[in-house]
Parts: structure tokens; C-alpha cells; sequence
């Protein structure tokens, strides 16, 4: 092949990373390479409940691509991804397509509503910058509402979330830090204000240490959240929600429902014709599709199998972060053509921390030690800093680090 | 009679300066005075359009009741009113009810929608610190799902304003200062929000000197503002407004409508049996109800006759203040019995500046004399601070001033 051309779906934490990396591994003389993103952004998604909530504010979650890439070595094309042809190595996209001769799938995640009806029109996600920001004036907009009707509507002021597992336990964690200010700005008792979590299990981070559950959960209750466990979301309209739990459906009135109950990858990696597990990939141990030599997934969109337990690990930051380590040496290897045999990628578990708040959290780290309260809350932090400085430096660090030292 | 029991319904300029002046001039020997209100505040009303635009917070235009008023001298009642029954000297609240001896009425205004359909429902009125800051609220909230929808919907950032008087231009002002700001938060393009002016007259602010009005429609032409003159607001709607000009209807999709193009008295007035004149009282020369003597009404319930040219006055928060100085002096010589002829109030207008943003103005002002531009607009700021001095001192002026060296 002549100077092959790399192309990479998805500005998320797999696909920038891998980008970075493969910009100054390889020398423009080697191969072309081209970012594709539906924004001209890379956001932090593991961020985005603190901007739904509005504790952060959205402009501290994102960098701009020109900021983290070299434009003059890397394309960089602002486009959406329509479709993939692997057998034709082609990207359709929304105004274009793209001709590859190595791909990298790095498209993310979609919720998954379990077909709960009214979940599609009336909840909001925690997806992405546009949907994380609308949560926030959503809430606002409900309580500016509630002493402008005459009528005092209590279902402006209660806000659902539908999951208690990751994303939906952090959201509330920073929505109890918010809804006092809220409050004062719109003139309302706290009192009236409902936060609740509906959760299908038993307990929330059903995956956690039971002490730490429970820490968690004893936190949140402390600030004024609601749980109803071991119920299901049935039904989600704009004006309410109906839960069912030990066999009686429960109506709540709320103009808020959150929906974190579940996630699936792109569903364009199923639309393409990639074989695939619940939606995504099941890469080799290279990161590779099984069927395709020349397509990388990583990210939402690789399920990657822990070959000890036979069980997929749960797609996260830290594993999308160091598998585009893999993809971009094996990207190299397969360019230089130095090996046959490529890299194989063994994730390396530095366990969870999760955030309840500004100075709260709970953490299940390396060798299982479990940490709480304000010594988590700041490896948490330390954790979201890490990660800017593998990806943009210590210059980048200062712009969008969470210490306020650098602010 | 024995101790005389004043009740001053409404702390807007009027019955709040009254209240003031009233609590100074007798003492709890004299009478006891009662003040009720629907809120715990007093506000500017005409600050309130910088509110709606989101160029002043809220709490700027409002200073709690117990902050001006002395709560041991003064009874503050925070409650609505429900009707008068002025034969009885009875005042109905939402939660019990009043006797009086001396009644003021100064319950301020409503919006005016001439039976057009859908405006009552649909529309957005600046009219209180709920209705204010919840226009404020729409219209983030709109900026923030135009980008969240995949079907971009222009009328999520098309903003129309009905009628072209005071309130109207002002809040146009301020609108094309907020706009930028919103771009830049929401990642939308300037040149994507349409902001629209539909008044039913040629020009806007009709009242006033020809070349003055020129200036302001350039200037706010100049940042963005579409006038469409010698139109009519024909129907209004969740998702679009319809108006007709020149027999032509034509339809805009927006999801903003604000109106202001007209306000009557206080509907109270008309329900309670007074006579009146487009539903507000037609007061004697000192300010009384032409047929009670113990009620006394002001601000925009009272219809103030100009006796050289026979025709009304517009009710204006400068007219409403001055009004109070006689309507307080004439309470406490029917209290003091000191005459039986009470004072006869005669408004002095000092001309009206109208706010073209932060830094530009209109204003025609004593002897006629038109000034514009960054002159005009720290008059206004002047005119402003004055009214706090006035009300509450020199500790509320620095609270509360427009003047950042304050701040």
C-alpha cells in the first residue's frame, strides 16, 4: 500500500487519545491521518453530570480539537458519521465520505431505554454537552416556573432519575449541592424540592462494596434524596412518571426525568454490518474486529473480554484511555510494518471512584482498599487531572484542571 | 372614630412610598398602619425588563418589605388580594380579611392582550419578578435545545416582541447587549437569532419627539432589532406568532413572544365595584375614589386627569411617587383633622428617558430638551439612583445602585 491513510471515529477519551498519540508516533512522510467528530470539541464525559447539574459549568468539560492537535498534521473533519462500509474501507458521512486503509471506531455510547415507553421523548440523557447543559436550564426553567403559575405545580420542583449506577448516583451527588442555590434563586423551600432515584435492584452500584453502598447512600439520603429500590420506570410522560414496585404502580409528578439506566455503543457499529454483542465490537486481543484486519474498535464501542472471567469488563474511561495505548502502537506496528504479531491489550484495573458532591465520594481502588468522604473526593480529582495531563499537558492542565489552585 | 386603621393595598411605588412616608409622619398613637402585599418584596418594576433579558439579576430590582419598612410601627401583611368591598371597609385576602378606616389602593397593573387569541396562554408578560426571570429562563432554555434537537428549529431562537412602547424598546435594549453573550454560551451563530419588534402604530414610542425616536430605532436596528411597524399581533401560539399588515398574514416561528403592547389597572378595581375608567378609579383632585371618601387610590389604579387638556395622564413610576407625597399628607389631615380641604396633586413631569441597552438612551426631558446616547443613558441612571435614595436612603442606594463604584 501506498502512504496509508488512518481515520478516527469519535473525539471521545478512546478515539483523542489514540489521535494524540498516533500524531507524534508517526511522521507525516508515513501516513495521512484524519479525525472525524460531530462537534469541534472533545468533551469530558465523565464530567457531564456536574455540568447537567449545573455545579460546573460546561466550558470546563470541553477543549476545543485545535487545542489538543496538530491541524497541520492531522485532517480534521467536523462532520457526523452516517454509516460504515467496511468491505469498501468507506465512511459515509453526513456531507461527505471517506476512504480508509486503517479505521478506528471510537463513536461512543446511546442510551438504552429497555423500551420504557415515553423514555425516548421525555427524559433527558447525560450524553453530551447539548444534553448535559439542557438538563440545567431544564431544571431552572421548572423552578423559575413554579411561583410564576398561580397554580403551585409540585411536579416542577420534583426531579427524577431513572438508574442508580454511575452516572446516575454522581448527578445526584452534585444535584444536592446544587438544589440549595436553586432555592435561593427562585425563592423556594427546600422542603418542597424531591430528588429521587428509582433503581431496579435492590441497592444502587449493585458492582460496589456493600459498606460503600451504603456510605453513599446514607450521604445522599442525609441531603435529602429519595430512594426507591427493587422498582421499575414504566412509563415516563412529560408531566410525570409511573414506577412499578412490589407489584403497585406509583405515580410521581415531575417535568425532570433523568434517564441513567443503561447504555449501549453507537448503534451505527450494529447498523454497519459489524458483527457484534449487544451492540458492539468484541475485538481480539489486538483490538481489532474479529472480521476486519484494518478496523480498531475502542471505547463504548469495543467489549473486550476479561480472559480470566470470560466476562466483558464494563466499558470505562480508564479502559478507553489505556487501550488507546494498544491501538495506536499496533497502528504503528501495522504501518512500519515491524511485526506480524501485534500488541495485545490487558486492561489494568485501578478500580472506581465514585462522586457524591464536591467533597464526597466513595472509591474501590487497587487491592480493594476502600476510601471515603473527603480523601476520595480528592482522588477523584486528581484522577480527572491525570487525564488532562496525559492528553494535553501541563499547559492544559492549568486551563481545565479541578483544583481551584490553578482557576 | 377611635385609632384610625390605614391598609395600603400594594407595595409597588406607589403604596410602598406612601407606607414610608405615612409610617414617618403619625405615630402608633395616630394610627396603625397596615401594608399588604402578594410578596415579601418590593420591585422596580421599571428595572424589570433587565431582568427578563438577563442583564440584571433579579435580586438587584427587589429589596425585602422588612428591609425599608419598620415592622414593629408598620403591620406587613404578605398575602393577596381577592376583593374590596368598599361599603363594608372590607378587604378580602386569600387568607382572611381587613376593616379599614383609610384605604389606599395601589395594586399596579395587568397586561392588556385586546382578546387577541393565544396571547393570554402563550405569551410572556414583564410584569413581576416571576414573569421577569422566567423569560429570562425561556429563552436559555431555547438557546440550549436549538443545538440539542437534530432538527435545528429556527424558531427556538427567534424572539418577538409585541408592541413598540417603553417597556418594549427598553427590553429590546437589553436584549441586544444579552444576545452575544448567549451565542457564546450556546455555540450558536449571531446571525442565526432574529429578534423582532411588531408594533400596530408607523413608528414605535408614538409619543414621542419624532428624531428621538429615529436615533433609537437605529440604534437598536444597528445591534439586530427587525422592526415591523403598522402590523397587528393577530394570533399567538406555543411555536409560532401570526400578524397582518397590510392585509397580509405572515407567520414567524418562535417560541419567545413577549408581550407589551398595553397594561390596564389591577382587575380588582373594576370587581370590586368602584367606578371606573378602563379600569382604573378617575380620582378626585386629592386623590380620593370620586365616590368614597375613605379610599384613596394610585400608581396605575388611579386615572390621574390632566386639567388644561382634559385627557389622562399615563401612569408612570414618577407620577405613582409623586402621587404618594399627596396621598400621604392628605391621610394625615383627614387623621389630624387638621383642614377639611385636603391638598390637590398636580404631577410635574420631568420627561421620560427611555434605555437603549447599557450605554445608550433616549430621553426628552424639561423645557423639551431631547438628549441621546451615553449622556442619556447615565441619566437614566441618575433618575434610578434617585428613587432609592428617596425610598430608603443612602444605605439602599449603595446596596442597591446602578453605579458599579457602589459595588
Amino acid at each position: 500500500m501506498g502512504k496509508p491513510h488512518i481515520v478516527i471515529l469519535g473525539a471521545g477519551y478512546g478515539g483523542i487519545m489514540t489521535a494524540v498519540k498516533l500524531e507524534k508516533m508517526l511522521s507525516g512522510q508515513e501516513a495521512t491521518l484524519t479525525l472525524v467528530n460531530k462537534y469541534d470539541y472533545h468533551y469530558q464525559t465523565t464530567w457531564l453530570h456536574e455540568n447537567a447539574a449545573g455545579t460546573l459549568h460546561h466550558d470546563r468539560s470541553r477543549i476545543p480539537i485545535k487545542d489538543i492537535m496538530n491541524m497541520q498534521k492531522t485532517e480534521f473533519v467536523l462532520d457526523t458519521v452516517v454509516s460504515i462500509k467496511p468491505e469498501e474501507k468507506k465512511v459515509k458521512l453526513e456531507n461527505g465520505e471517506l476512504l480508509y486503509d486503517i479505521l478506528v471506531i471510537g463513536l461512543g455510547f446511546e442510551a438504552t431505554t429497555f423500551g420504557t415507553p415515553g423514555i425516548e421523548e421525555h427524559a433527558f440523557t447525560i450524553r453530551n454537552i447539548n444534553s448535559a447543559r439542557l438538563i440545567k436550564e431544564h431544571v431552572e426553567y421548572n423552578f423559575a416556573m413554579y411561583h410564576h403559575e398561580d397554580e403551585k405545580n409540585p411536579g416542577r420542583l420534583n426531579i427524577v432519575v431513572g438508574g442508580g449506577g454511575l452516572t446516575g448516583i454522581q448527578f445526584l451527588g452534585e444535584l444536592v449541592n446544587r438544589i440549595p442555590e436553586l432555592c435561593e434563586e427562585y425563592d423556594i423551600h427546600k422542603t418542597m424540592v424531591r430528588i429521587i432515584n428509582i433503581e431496579r435492584s435492590p441497592t444502587v452500584l449493585s458492582d460496589f462494596d456493600k459498606q460503600l453502598v451504603e456510605y453513599a447512600m446514607n450521604s445522599l439520603e442525609s441531603r435529602g434524596v429519595e430512594f426507591i429500590t427493587d422498582a421499575t420506570l414504566k412509563e415516563c410522560a412529560s408531566d410525570h412518571v409511573i414506577y412499578e414496585k412490589d407489584g403497585k404502580r406509583v405515580e410521581i409528578p415531575t417535568y425532570t426525568t433523568i434517564w441513567a439506566a443503561g447504555v449501549h455503543a453507537n448503534s451505527i457499529v450494529e447498523k454497519s454490518g459489524f458483527e457484534h454483542h449487544q451492540g458492539s465490537i468484541k475485538v481480539s486481543h489486538d483490538m481489532r474486529a474479529p472480521d476486519y484486519d484494518d478496523v480498531f474498535a475502542i471505547g463504548d464501542c469495543a467489549m473486550i473480554i476479561n480472559r480470566d472471567t470470560g466476562e466483558a469488563y464494563s466499558p470505562t474511561a480508564q479502559i478507553a484511555i489505556q487501550a488507546s495505548d494498544t491501538v495506536a502502537n499496533n497502528i504503528r506496528a501495522l504501518i512500519q510494518e515491524e511485526s506480524e504479531e501485534l500488541e495485545t491489550f490487558e486492561p489494568k484495573l485501578l478500580g472506581t471512584v465514585v462522586s457524591l458532591g464536591h467533597t464526597d465520594a466513595i472509591g474501590d481502588i487497587l487491592n480493594n482498599r476502600k476510601i471515603f468522604g473527603w480523601k476520595a473526593a480528592l482522588m477523584k480529582k486528581v484522577i480527572d487531572n491525570r487525564y488532562l495531563l496525559k492528553l494535553g499537558g501541563f499547559n492544559l492542565l492549568i486551563r481545565k484542571s479541578k483544583f481551584n489552585i490553578f482557576n
